[in-house]
């Protein structure tokens, strides 16, 4: 007897051994309550740029929000529950962006791409919620006379730095709103493209539609926060270099920088399980 | 303006930065012949089981095969175009299975998981064409008294042990006919099931179909071959072992292993670009 | 004309580049001071073992100290200067021990090996210092409902865990002083014993002596610290697992464990560049 | 009662747990005869440089040979007993030189660096042997389109390129003879320094003496050769790049490239265990 799906659980291939493991399922059905759990370091660099260069990277009903500013942000995770407490790192390319569809307008953050360095959160990203997650290196960060310093690697070929410096810690009192607050009932969170190709049909998609990570996380807490200086470069890949990246490296590394609009180190601890991730019409 | 897609070209998340590159698109779409690479080393091992066992791990429109013989087979692979003459590894597990579709009915070997040891390839694999590609490490095979030795491990957890000896080298003219010419007209290949969920709707699907990849692969062409003995034993893992594929692993560390059927070493030049990867309908 | 060696200088194989770098000799001589960095966490548990055990693992000259009392513990360094704010992670295993020279008469920690995971403190600190220094994996810890998991691999080959939960955070005022504060003008540290065979006479020595890293580490600030409950297990190896360490890794296994001695967690900030490492005679 | 050390036999750092393990003594002592295995690939680049710039590389006792042509290869080897059938890689610098001793003459190559991607050769290469070896990353080489390219980094920084092309297979018959054939009672072999810094005086040695690796390795049989063109690129490093090695690839960076002199690509079996090393004097 072939086995039969569980109503209501989620799989992903293979989908021949049980329902699927990950971040809104664990043994047994187990959700992950995110708590106090996973410690999470983000280092963050924005620069404005020319809101022609952003445009021509949003999919069909998507415009740059108000500012045509991009943030480069690497994520260096610990104590992730649904991985028995290990962790894994990221470096995401996200911008200002406003979502209009036939039903839903929202507000936020568009994640262009999402580097990660395990492929098992990739996959369940992708699969699950649409995030457009690729791999790549990243190493922890070196520090050393105070700056700050996040790299990039793909197969040993470095594409891309990411320098901070002269860090300012900010008092607990001075920590921003979480963007949560800042809703006043509009779909605002962050803004992804799901996208699955038709298996034999190349130009056809079995999936394409915008989905949103809702901004709030209530289980979040800012632990510790810095402002300061820094510095981001992608370094341009030839084809041999990063034959299935380049071209994503290379649209980045042309952003103009017209200005550097600071940086950021925050740490925090607690999450979501991103189970609220949905589908804007 | 927001981008289009190219008509024709297949994209994968991120789908902003272009058409997607991977084996079957490269740089300006070009296409690789894979005349005389990628080469091949796989070695493979074989056993009897339970039929019942192997029909629950089986979705729905698949039976069992003539014999209920799976085959464990690890591939060491270089000199691949696409990724500009790198290489990866492989770990799958198949037995014989029959498809019957609404409208189509295929033979051939059903790969229930393939393990691949970069990202890359995992994710082209799973988007478009539907193999259930999970990651895992696999280092390069041991040779020592004429015993060869692979091994996989997850993030450290070593979870299973292929083991090889009494090679005798088979002469050329010994080499089996390949797979693609016993086929007489009828679909036979390679049978997976793809499934991608539905983002917020968790139970749910983007696509749940089985594909093929058929046998024929004219360029491939076998350069050398050992057909000896081999065991293979897959490690049972706890959660923490292994928190997202404990249960695969452990499916196929219960499947009894009644008697082995030998073991083969087979070098190949040559392949395809699986463009000719279909849905069964 | 052959290179003179600069005097003065410290070299190490290759000496053909001129002075070599390290921990103790940056570019152009340069020394680090240890300040504030590196950024070192440590878990240790002990446990009271066989006093007749630990004699056999101790060299001439030396013998066990008041209590046959070992600890293993394992370290995540960042932020280290000499390696231009990269970090890496060790594991060691020591017990008190007194070394009885013809002169020199030392108390302290002998430590009896040190796994680290990058070959270049690996050559610097056997080459310079005489630290029992050798190669293993040693990823993150893993953090999972408050307790902290530590394991160490070689080559895929999971060989210990150590495990530490119920901790308790400890209030600065109730620190222990650091060890440098205990030593009444005795020689006090942490003690090894270096050994480099003769090339070519195989059971000989071009060096072959008692050294010491004394305790005082002026720069070290402890900044948190948990007391709670842990266990270690080293697994038995197979030649064929740890061909270069089985030996060692199955001495540790044998060792009774009569008792826990309870489990910790440190967190300092400083050091030393250990340029006071000396021989004992 | 502290540990004897066995007469006759060999120990490295940690002395501890009896005779060490290596490449000439295995369990219980065991030699490994090297007969068919290892299998070794290399591929090699040479050129002519400046002869004083090899000087400048050059310890006392030692001058430049009849050409100052470098060769820089890079070996991957597999199926190693003393690894109980694993592999590693490795990447040489080396030009002709003479040895001139107070008593020994010695011809042959003098070997000016060798990177390893595997710790416990390096440490037995440099205690044992006296080898100049360090680490660095060696992936497999890339193949594409009749080029061969291999790369070196360190800690994810590229420092070394190597690629060879149109490469013509050599026909048995016309393989060179190996160096063993050419001594004529002369000492003839790879040369090497062994040096190992005294603790805590930091300008002198426990030990700093020639070494020889003789050329005669009967075990060894070439089986298959390709000549053809090459190039090789060291890259520049700043200090904080490759803050232990810098010095060492930027020498090797300055070496002018007076002329390409052919690149090979060389497979072997077997080898000898290097118990023949000597100090020459």
């Amino acid at each position: 007897m072939p086995y039969k799906f569980h109503p209501g659980k989620t799989y992903r291939m293979p989908t021949h051994f049980g329902p699927s493991l990950g971040p809104r399922q664990g043994q047994d059905g187990k959700k992950f309550a995110c708590k106090t759990t996973p410690k999470t370091t983000t280092m963050s660099v924005s620069f404005l740029t020319n809101r022609e260069q952003l445009e021509e990277i949003l999919p069909d009903g998507f415009e740059v929000g108000p500012e045509p500013m991009v943030t480069v942000a690497t994520s260096y995770i610990t104590e992730i529950e649904w991985l028995a407490g290990r962790g894994y790192n990221t470096l995401g390319v996200r911008f200002p962006a406003i979502f209009n569809g036939r039903k839903d307008r929202a507000f936020g953050d568009f994640l262009s791409v999402l580097w990660e360095n395990l492929a098992d959160p990739i996959i369940t990203g992708r699969d699950e919620l649409g995030f457009s997650k690729i791999y790549c290196e990243l190493p922890e960060p070196r520090v050393y006379q105070s700056e700050t310093h996040c790299v990039a690697n793909w197969l040993g070929f470095k594409f891309m730095d990411l320098k901070l410096k002269n860090l300012k810690q900010i008092p607990p009192e001075d920590f921003p709103l979480p963007a949560s607050g800042q809703t006043e009932g509009k779909l605002t969170g962050i803004l992804h493209y799901k996208y699955i190709p038709k298996t034999g049909e190349w130009g056809n998609a079995d999936a394409a539609y915008a989905v949103l990570t809702p901004f709030e996380t209530p289980n979040q807490v800012v632990k510790e926060m810095w402002h300061g200086e820094g510095t981001v470069k992608f370094h341009k890949a030839k084809w041999e270099d990063m034959p299935t990246q380049f071209t994503i490296v290379n649209t980045l590394a042309e952003l103009e920088i017209k200005e550097y609009c600071g940086a950021n180190i925050v740490k925090t601890a607690g999450g979501k399980d991103l189970s609220d991730q949905r589908i804007l019409l």
